[in-house]
């Protein structure tokens, strides 16, 4: 199940950027299983990675690499990605196996070590089988092009029932630049400067500084606002690439600006990907805190109704509870709340006000609201002027199967 | 789906206590849906209520009337109590139809207003039928009598699939006084200073403070532990009456320390009681955190694993996916948690030590603690002495039904 038809535009390839795709077998034979990603000579590469603290042997092996790339100058030419097993939990061995991995395509690519970043989806806990992956990358190295942005995107998928990619071209100073991006993610999600994986590439000639600042802000305001379970990742991945081989310079300030709002909308159009692909999802529901005193309270607010057990199962079953979001609301912990101010709406419906139900709702119009695929409830705490906006999924009988059956 | 048989043992009466059930067709035809509990004059009585900003009508009510017995030394001598309807969510006319439950009882029995606290649990945001409970309160008044705990019990339930009491007997200085309690709730359970409804009583003659005392440390180490799905009611309640009716005073310090001690013991058997019974649980599992830097940090770690939903599906499918527990206390916010010091085992069976699988671990081990009705995840953060301990349900495919269809 998925919210929407899930239908992709075209995904501009981005010159200096190469993928390949082969199946290693890693936990379902035939299925492909391994993605590469090459970085042309002078590319300049930004990336968030997950904040729990049991990060992947992955993480913390691509943080090493990109601190070394940094310091050294030797920029990042290899990405490798596997699925079907998160090399997560496995201590010690977990990360000599990601060397190994990063080793092997260092090799074959005959660069040095610290210039491949591993990343890796699937089960926690288990060893990765490194054999397979070894045997299979060469494959992969032969089947690099920049124009199969669409098999890379389905290659890093695991309970996602879609591929997920997003692409936009913009004109600067006369001259076309490209960003495009995949990211796959269905399960386990709550971001915390991160989601699963995404990878956005460009085409654009831009600073490392700059190009960091441009994730960083585009992340916080997609990726970061998105719950399907609450659960955090271990191996939470972003990273964002500038080729420069298109030979456009982003120097201006205005170009950076404009840069900046093309990579916040991939972003967001990949983190809502994710969510209307999420585990078991019928709805995609947008949960919209105003009038907050601050963003912090905006956000336990807006979370606490997205995670809430009792709304997801309202949103599913498109009941128009109402009393289980206002229920959410009080237990949010704001301080000091004036709980009669508070108003909340289904779309443009007003459903609740003065602590109760607004006088001029009737249940046919909440009804109408809750049927619809996608929808925004919005909470007005009437007590500031901040605001802020996550992205939600239902709970369904379909998310208890995916998660009861994952390891069967 | 419940966990255990659920029997349950003699429940004693309480001398000085009366109950009283009847049907009142609020929610469900023929359903009995209305208790009363009348108090002896002279009873003194202690109570915590949920900390939702959203807190419900009745108990905006049951405050405003404690507040004044206290202060006026004007006892309450009447608990009123209706399911199907939480009259929560409903602003001042609420409050209205509470006050007017009240000034029914208040007539019938010739007590002040004030002296009656009202009580209700159900669906939120729809208006209490008042005329119909109004109608039945002179039937229930006439079924009052001290040995009906059990009709009571099955009265106050909504979702509830079955009768939560508790009974203890002690003897002080040759004498014996009897503590008896009666819970509901199912669903919509993270106390936060309380539970759904609880009532206890006892025939102790006790002053008004160590009476509230004892409660406050029984709730905070019971129905302050407990998760079903972490939202917060707006309805929870719990109180204790002291009849005094058996004559024997507990004045001397060890007397108080062991009414202390059977007032927790019946708390924690009714808090047990309500997750072992909570929507759609097929496994009641205590989740244990030691070692902790504070108290605050285990509650974080034990409640973050407590309420995954990838954990709760975990449960529920008996699958020892221990990279889930492991996710969940790296994501819970414990600052500079050394996470190769982390050991985390299920009941007796080491899973995790060093950042991944215990070299010791078998797979059979695991799925033999899970596959039984109820265990312990044990998660030692190895940073210091405190220790704390939540109890927790699976997830499972009743609970999403149970919910999706709750008003239908």
């Amino acid at each position: 199940m998925a919210v929407g038809s899930g239908e992709l535009a075209y995904i501009h390839p981005v010159a200096g950027f190469r993928l390949g795709v082969a199946s290693a077998g890693i936990k379902t034979p035939g299925r492909k299983d391994l993605v590469l990603m090459e970085l042309a000579q002078g590319s300049q590469i930004a990336a968030v990675f997950t904040r729990n603290d049991f990060c992947a042997a992955p993480v913390q092996v691509a943080k090493k690499h990109l601190r070394i790339s940094l310091e050294t100058g030797q920029g990042i030419r290899y990405l490798v990605t596997n699925t079907g097993n998160a090399n997560a939990g496995t201590g010690a061995s977990g990360i000599n196996d990601a060397l190994d991995i990063c080793q092997c395509v260092a090799e074959l690519a005959g660069v040095d070590l610290c210039q491949v970043l591993p990343f890796s989806t699937g089960v926690i806990g288990e060893s990765l089988p490194v054999k397979k992956i070894v045997t299979t990358l060469p494959v992969v190295m032969d089947t690099l092009q920049e124009n199969i942005w669409l098999e890379a995107a389905a290659g890093i998928l695991t309970t996602d029932t879609r591929e997920k990619a997003a692409s936009r071209q913009l004109s600067i100073g006369g001259q076309l630049i490209t960003i495009s991006g995949i990211a796959k993610g269905a399960g386990m999600i709550k971001p915390d400067m991160a989601t699963m994986l995404a990878y956005i590439a460009t085409d654009a000639c831009i600073e490392q500084s700059s190009l960091q600042a441009a994730l960083d802000d585009a992340v916080d305001h997609s990726f970061n606002r998105i719950t399907v379970d609450g659960d955090t990742s271990t191996n939470d991945s972003v990273v964002l690439v500038a080729t420069g081989a298109s030979g456009v310079a982003l120097l201006q300030e205005d170009e950076i600006k404009c840069f900046y709002t093309a990579v916040a909308s991939v972003c967001l159009e990949l983190a809502q990907a994710i969510v209307k692909d999420g585990e078991g999802a019928t709805k995609c529901v947008s949960v919209v805190v105003t009038g907050g005193a601050d963003d912090s309270e905006c956000l336990e607010v807006a979370y606490t109704v997205a995670e809430s057990p009792l709304v997801k199962t309202a949103l599913f079953a498109a009941d128009p509870n109402w009393g289980r979001v206002l229920a959410a609301v009080g237990r949010a912990g704001v301080r000091n709340l004036l709980v009669d101010r508070v108003k909340i709406w289904f779309d443009d419906v007003l459903i609740a006000e003065q602590g109760g139900r607004a006088s001029s709702y009737r249940e046919e119009d909440g009804q109408g609201v809750m049927d619809q695929d996608e929808f925004a409830i919005r909470i007005d705490l009437a007590r500031g002027n901040c605001e802020q906006q996550v992205w939600t999924t239902d709970l369904s009988h379909d998310y208890i199967r995916i998660n009861a059956e994952y390891r069967t």
